[in-house]
Parts: C-alpha cells; structure tokens; sequence
C-alpha cells in the first residue's frame, strides 16, 4: 500500500496517527529551523512538518532540498497545526513526518501549478498533462464525470438502454465533412467517422430497441471556430411509439434531474417558443431568456415619416437597454462603433434616451416626434432611464446585429448570470434552408426530419415555409439539444431525398438501408442529441468548453501535446493503396 | 401518447382495464370466427383478440389482413384469456380489440423473427435491424448494457473518475497496425485510430487523475479472425500510487461485484497462477479451471527407455481423460487423427487405457511395462477407468497442442459449464517475446510495462527470461482482462524503447511526449483494460461475441448492412491531397 490516507482527507479526529500519504510537492518553506511541505494529491492538499528538535539532520535536509512537483511518499503522525488554515478541509492539522522517499524527482514546470496560473495557452496544451493537475482544470474534469453519470443513472432508470453503434461507418455527402478512414483490405475503398449515429440509432428503433441512448463520440472536419472541436461526443437518445410531446417531457425530465443533482437549482415547466416567434423576439433560435430585452419591431411607428433609412428597410426594430440613458454621448458613440465593426455587420443605429421626466430625446429627433417616439417606448417596453437602440434593414441581417447587440449589452450589464439557468424549448424549426452557395435547399436538422401534419405538399410550392417536427433545447443562450421526429416511411423518406437534390440513385447508394428496413414495420420515432461538452461546460458555469475536455485540440485541429496529426511511413501509406498528392 | 402500457406488462389484475398497445405483429390466428394477433414490442407479447359476436366486420377484416411485422396500435379491453399460456409472463390475459390502425405495413421479412431463426449468417447481418428484433439479439444487447451500467456504477462509487481521452490520436509502429485519418487541414498528415487510450492514461496519472476508467472503443487494423472486430470497446482504467496487489484486488473486486450483480453468483477470492505454472500445466497462459486435466510431464519417467520418439522429444506430456477408458479403439483413433490435424499439428499420439482392475494397457506396451505406465498415471493423476494421452515435441509446440486436445475433450465431456464461472489471474509474464518473422524481441504486453524489480539488468544478457509487472485475469478459459504496472522514470523507459529497436530519434518522435511526462514529477501507476465485448458474452455464457454487439463487421472488416466501407468522391481525395495507388 503506497499510502494510508489520500491529501484531503486527514482532520483533527486522525491526530496522534501514524499515516502514510503519497503525492506531489506543491511548495516548501524553509524556515531552517522548520520546514513546512505542502503536499498535493486529487483530494486536496496536507501540510507536512519537518522540525530540527524532532526530525533528524538527514530527513530535514532531504525536505529542504525537495523540488516542486517533486513525487513523495511520507510516513509520519498527525499532529494539530500551530496556525490553522480554515480555508481548505485540512487546515487544522499537519503531518510530523519521520519516513520521507522520493518516488520521483521533477524538473521546474514551464507554469505554476496554482488555480491561476502563469502559463499561457499554447504552453498549457503543450503540458496539458501538467495542466490537468491545476484545480480548475482537475475539477471540471471531475464535475464531467458526474454529469455523465447522472445522465447515464437516470436514463438507465427510466427503461434506455444504452447501446454502443460502429465508428467505422459510410461517407454520405450531405451535412459537414466526413473524416475517412481508408481501409487497407477493402483496396480504394474508405469508411467514414460518424457525424453523428442517426441512422443507427434509427435502424435501432426499426429494430424494436424502443428506448435507446448513447453517450458517445462523433467527428466532423470542419474549418474550426473558436470553442469547436474536430471530435465532440454528444448524448444521444431515440424513442419509437412516441409523439413530439413524449420526447419534449422525457428529456425535460432529464435536465431538470440534472439541474437539480449537478446544480442543486430546482426549475418550472420549462417554457416553449415557436421558433418563428424567437427570431422575432430575439432575433435568434436559441435566445437567453434570462433576461428580457425582447425586440420591439417598430415598421408601423417609424415608417412613413421623412426618415429615408427607415422607410426603405425590410425591418426597423429596437430594443431597451435597461437604466441605459445613464450613459453619455460618449459611450452610445462607441456602441454605435461597436455594431458597425465587421463581425456585426450594421450600418448605423438610431437610439433614443428615455428621460425620467418621461420625455424623449432621440437621434433622429428631426423626424420623429415626442408621441412618435413615446410608441417606439411602448413597442420595446421601455421605461423611463432606459435607451432605445434601433437597427434597421434586412429582416434576417438586423435581427442578428440586434440580437448580437443584445447578448453584449446584457454580459457588460451582468445580466448573464452563470448561476442562473433558464431553459426553453424552441419548436417548429422551418424543414429546409435556402443555402446561397450551393443555391438549393437543405435540410436544416438532417434529411430524415418529419414535416409537421399536412405540409409535406408545401414542399413543392413554399419549400422555405415548411415547418418541421424539430425542436431544440435551449439553455442560457446556448442550444444544448436537438431533435426532430423522424420520417419513418419510405415514401416521405425519397420525396425528402428529391428535395434535398439527391438522384434516386444516389439516394439508393447513400441511404439504401435505411430506405429498405422503412419497408419492414419501422415505427413512428423521434429523439434528440445534446452536446455533451456544451452542456456540461453551461452546468459548470462557464462559456468555454475547453477544459472540460481532457486533451483538447487547437484551431488547426492539432493535438500539440502528442503533436498529431503527423506524416506516416510509405510503407503505411502502400499498405493502404495511396499516394500522397500534395498542392503545396 | 401511442400506449398506455407495453407488451410485456398486463397481468389479470388489468382485466377489464382499457388499453392501449402498440407494436410488431408476430403472427396472427385466423380461424374465422375469431382471430388471434400476437402483438410484441421490447418488452414482450401480448394476445389481441378479435371475435365476429363482438368485434365489427371491418376490423375483424382489417385483422385477417395484418402481416408479420405489420407496425399496429390497438385499443381495446383487457380480459381473461379462454386457454392461458404459462409460458409467457402475460399469459393469462388477452385484449379484445375495439381500434386498430395500422401505422406501418411490411414487407415479408427475409427470415423468421423468432428465437430460433431460419435466417442464415449473411442475411442477418445485411438485415441486422430486423436481427434486432429477435429475442436472443436483443436480449444480448440488453445484457450488455447491464453490464456497462454495473461496471460504471461500481468504479464510480470507488472513487473512479471516467475521463474521455481522444480519438484522433498518432500513428505508433509498435503493436499492431492501426487504422489511420487523413487530415485535411494539415495536408500530408494522419491522425491515428488509437488500439487503445494507454499513452493517455500514463498522462492522466502524470496529471494527478489518480483512478481513471474509461468505456472506449478501440481500433485495429488486424486481419480479422473469426470473432474479432476492427473496432472492439475496452474497460480502460489506471490507477497511481498502487502495487501490483492494490490493482489486483481492486479489480478482482469488481469481477466478483459482476458476478454477484449479473450473473447471482458468489466467487472465493480468486486463484493466482504463475505464467510458467500456467504453461506448464495447461500449456496455455489463458488455462480454463473449471475441470482439472492438468498436464503431468513424463520425461524422467518416460525417457531413457527405447522408445525413439520420446527420448528424442524436449518434452513428453500427457493428461488424463476422465472415464477416458470407456472409448473404443475407434474413437482413440479418431482423437489421434484430430491431434495429427494441420490445426493442431501433433505428430502423433500416444495412448494408455487404465483399466478398472488396476492394470495399464498402452499403444507403446513393447517399451514400458506396467510400473512405468503406473508412473504416468501418477503424473497425470489418472486414475482406474481414465485415459492417458501423451504427446511429444517441442516444448511449447508440444505444450499448445495438448491444451487444444484438452480444450476439446473438456468441450465433448460437458466440462466447460456456461453457468459455471472459474476467475484466474495469470502473473509474471515475459516482459519480451521473440519474433520468428522480424528476428526480434516485442513487447509481450507494450513498451510500457515495468520488469520485476532487479531484472531489468538480464535485459542485456538474457532477455527473453526477464519478468514483467503484468497480469492477466482469465475467466473459463478466456483472457477478459490484461495489465500491468508501468514503467514511470525516463530511462528505464528509454532502456525498455532501445530494447525493442527503437533508435533514440524514432523513440523521441513516437513517445517523447510521454518521456518528457515522466521528467515532471510521474506517479508510480499501473491499470488494466478488459474486453468488454468478451467479458460480456462470457458473463452471458456466451463463446461468441457478435450478438453482443448490435452492428458488428464480418471478417472482411465489412458492415453488410449500410455497405462499407465505399469508395469515395475524387473531389474527397482532392481535398485531402490524396490519390488512389490501386495494386490491381
């Protein structure tokens, strides 16, 4: 046995016991006379006590030469500290050591190992196995596992089974790229990682698994974003014999569990938006509802009057800023500055103070009037002390400026709370989306989406008006989850495919299987997935995803720790029938 | 909401109850008058009755035209069945009929959705959806998750922490072959599949996570033998600060917590057996002691007599046969054939019947008489009424052939009992193992596993006799389980790499991440990894793991079902700056 007791769990009950602990050096004070070595292991931290009257002239020179970092293994009795600590578990006791081994020696680490750390992010990921010993990034590693648990114990309970699908599957065109594997005994021939297992989890459902979830990885070659990973793992679920109505109270049931066992915060019945009436309010599908500030469109007040930039916009819309007449010219220029930077995209703003005496002083006071201006209040709901910020434009554009100018007043307002948790159902997500690029339609969820009841027509006259029975889960301005009902017969299944730009052959080569097992009794099903390392990340509180992922990757899709992805041996590449075919 | 209950759960206590099913038609019972439907789901079967007295025309006709696999609700009074069927947990009961629609037809399956299938392998696999529906597949699967749930539950509540470690990792020349991923972003480069998360789980113990476990699956690039897969799922744990004897008994914990919990069975604690014993007694390092037949070696007392073939063997092993004497002349023959096969490629067998009156009748009585035959049967621990068979030869030749001939006689005499489970933990593996192919020693388990203590200076001198810190725990006669301590210093480890070829380049290109781990301050640690889809079927008194796993490949590492691997888009290629190099 290495050690007796783990760093953080000794207290003033264990004095006068001889312990063994084991565990890394975070600090030594000498004080010549006395040592003190702070000793660091998962658990916690204890203090180690080297004196000169008690310890012996080797031992105490052996603790003044320790390193940190370095890895020991002390034996010695717990005995109560002089000066306690009340901020950590241990403080009241430390341990007077009389048997001291170096496991292993450590050279000085390229940053601190403390909460905040000196290291910058490229040298953090370089030693990420160092950086995984830091408290931050320890804890929310720890925090993940309980997550997944409690998913996994409470979908358990209600009857899913979790069911592992294959890694190695097909490439199929539509969606994001696929990573690909080429197969060395099937010459020229490649599998496919998946995006994502809808039509395994699918084909489970044809198969009669009913109620089927996974927690697991999926792949997608992207050009990353920031806070994207090249691998995510996401928590996905399907039910047959079930109706929209079924999902959504399922796995509501399952945040609101974790909600209350991860977070300790009890939520209502979660509320629903369509999502027509999200871009509206918010100019967004997945709006934080913490906060008000709902859009106020204001065509009918502030159209038709001599203000040109207005009167020839798709959309005129504004929001209030809460207690924003405080600010000074000053600052609204730089708001104004801020919504015509590149990343927003406006071309101006109009605003107008709300006074406390109730009148209005606006931007654009040549063309509107105190009692034009006094609807554009009542439109956005704003009260005396607030700020009036209005964009104009296209309908879609300025709702995004709009909302983008939302979600920044509301962080510099302290509005986004992270203990806060406020989730919402977004419904009825339109089936297709025009894509400019490619100038087709394509599926906004995937392409086995049920249309709502009776729309499947609107396909051929009003493809873009189409609704589906999709819906998504959203938490604090985050999509956490997404899910439809799928199609579950062939028909609907190839008219989707026509619609999508697919030839029946090419529909038959890509999505064949799954086309033919429609034909054997597939029942009505629909489920949903949650991204995993959002999710968990939103739970613990923060905005980045990176460090509740063990050993994440850089923008480039690197793995600078282990530095991958790297060049293999022609010999490899033989093996696998291929030649590299640089452009560079 | 499509159902008020499930197929698996009315009883009498529901009679009269109004229901509502839905599910699978197994098969329907027109007798004319009255019409059967077995109606199943996930969860069991359930009668639906339909009678002329009190069902309406149309429905009784919409009954006689349902067909196998038909996807139907029903609505409908539970009542008492006329004949009950006690065979069936809902057997009492039946439903009268009064709605049924129709939500899904279906073409006639290509195989029987029974327990036992008319299906053969190829058509199951292609049509592996319809497989599922199956009891003994599903039934399987659900098993399996069974078991996942229990594992994660157990090592959770012992302070195990399941981190998720990368799929996208580095190619490594060591082991076996790995299935590699172009990446298009950094052109010319290739992540690597991992075979298995062990490079990372080192770093995670670097990292202080202390217990790690991980549910993962894993790739290799092998060609397939029948039941293996190219992607197979492991229980991947490690823990620092331990000994070989802290790992042993925690995971020997978690086994007998398995068969407690899966299987209702208490086991001792489990036996230990030394690699040499394990070779030498059952010529296996895998050995099933649910039956004896141990080897006894007869070359003291059957060398030096006249007989050519044993006197000029390394070594003459034989075992005893249970009741062994019972066999006709014929069928003695007939072993000695299956050992002369090129699977097991025994030259010849020697055979000595002892009879009931305590006398000895051998295949070789011109060179031995009756008190050197009496020495066999003590050596082998035969006793009147047994069977001595004897082979010669190269040690482990000679060795591997006796324990298939052991294996298949325990197989023929019902000795390998399903529900009989026999836990062992095989000790002190060679930590090296010589290549006829390559002329070199390999690692027997990775180049990461630590020697005994004080052997590591034989590795200069006598290397294929040096220890390792590694075990494996057998059940029944199949290694569910390997691990080992690791090395954790930097130059053994760069000791170790030397030894298995690797210049120091190649070394610090492949491992120089985890060498420079080892300079900060490495943990001593060590772990174990078991296969999860054999150690399920075996705790589900399975041989075979394919119906364990709910979309397995065939041994062309092909899934029949979906079609891959496939050839992909030139433009694909393209952008992965690859081009086919087809050797045909």
């Amino acid at each position: 046995m290495f050690r007796s007791h783990n760093c953080g769990e000794l207290r003033a009950t264990h004095n006068n016991t001889e312990v063994t602990l084991a565990g890394w050096v975070q600090g030594v004070r000498d004080k010549g006379f006395m040592v003190y070595v702070d000793l660091r292991d998962r658990y916690g931290i204890t203090q180690l006590y080297f004196d000169e009257e008690q310890t012996s002239k080797d031992l105490m020179e052996k603790a003044q030469k320790l390193g940190r970092e370095f890895v020991i293994q002390v034996t010695g009795k717990v005995q109560e500290r002089a000066s306690k600590n009340p901020n950590i578990p241990t403080g009241n006791i430390e341990v007077l050591v009389s048997e001291l081994t170096i496991l292993n020696s450590s050279l000085v680490p390229p940053f601190t190992i403390e909460d905040t750390t000196d290291g910058g992010d490229d040298l953090r990921m370089k030693y990420r196995y160092l950086d995984i010993r830091r408290n931050p990034v320890k804890e929310s590693l720890i925090f993940r596992h309980k997550v997944t648990q409690a998913v996994r114990n409470y979908l358990s309970s209600d009857g899913f089974i979790e069911v592992e699908t294959p890694y190695l599957i097909k490439s199929t065109p539509e969606g994001a790229r696929d990573f690909v594997v080429p197969s060395r005994m099937n010459e020229g021939q490649f599998y496919a990682l998946p995006q994502s297992p809808q039509t395994f989890k699918q084909l489970l459902m044809v198969g009669g698994m009913d109620k089927y979830f996974q927690i697991v990885k999926c792949f997608r070659d992207e050009d990353l974003r920031a806070d994207r990973q090249p691998e995510f793992t996401q928590i996905d679920c399907e039910m047959a014999f079930v109706e929209q109505e079924d999902i959504l109270n399922t796995f509501e049931g399952l945040t609101r569990h974790l909600l209350k066992e991860i977070n300790g915060v009890e939520v209502e019945k979660f509320p629903r938006m369509l999502y027509d009436d999200a871009m509206r309010l918010y100019g967004n599908d997945k709006p934080d509802i913490r906060f008000g500030m709902e859009f106020g469109e204001l065509n009918e007040v502030a159209q038709h009057k001599d203000f040109n930039v207005f009167n020839s916009a798709e959309l005129v819309v504004g929001i209030a800023v809460p207690g924003g007449n405080s600010y000074t010219r000053k600052e609204i220029d730089k708001l104004i500055d801020w919504v015509k930077r590149p990343q927003v995209g406006a071309l101006g703003m109009v605003y107008c103070r709300c006074n406390d005496d109730g009148t209005y002083k606006s931007s654009v006071d040549k063309f509107y009037d105190q009692d034009d201006l006094a609807k554009w209040a009542e439109k956005t709901g704003a009260k005396a002390g607030d700020l009036i910020l209005v964009l104009s434009g296209e309908t879609n554009k300025t709702r995004a400026q709009l909302s983008a100018l939302r979600m920044e007043l509301a962080e510099r307002l302290g509005l986004r709370k992270p203990d806060e948790f406020a989730p919402l159902w977004v419904m009825d997500f339109p089936l297709l989306e025009w894509d400019e690029d490619t100038e087709r339609y394509h599926a906004m969820h995937h392409p086995f989406t049920s249309p709502k009841p009776g729309q499947l027509e609107l396909l051929d006259t009003n493809p873009g008006n189409v609704k589906a029975n999709a819906y998504d889960l959203v938490l604090n301005g985050n999509e956490i989850g997404g899910g439809s009902i799928r199609i579950h017969d062939k028909a609907t299944q190839a008219i989707m495919l026509k619609h999508l730009g697919f030839s029946e052959d090419e529909a038959r080569a890509q999505f064949g299987f799954l086309m033919d097992a429609f034909e054997y009794g597939a029942p009505p099903h629909g489920g949903i997935a949650f991204g995993l390392d959002r999710l968990v990340a939103i739970l613990g509180g923060q905005e980045t995803i990176r460090d509740f992922i063990a050993f994440p990757k850089n923008n480039s899709g690197r793995d600078v720790m282990i530095d991958a992805p790297a060049p293999i041996d022609d010999e490899q590449l033989e093996e696998l029938s291929l030649k590299l075919n640089l452009k560079s």
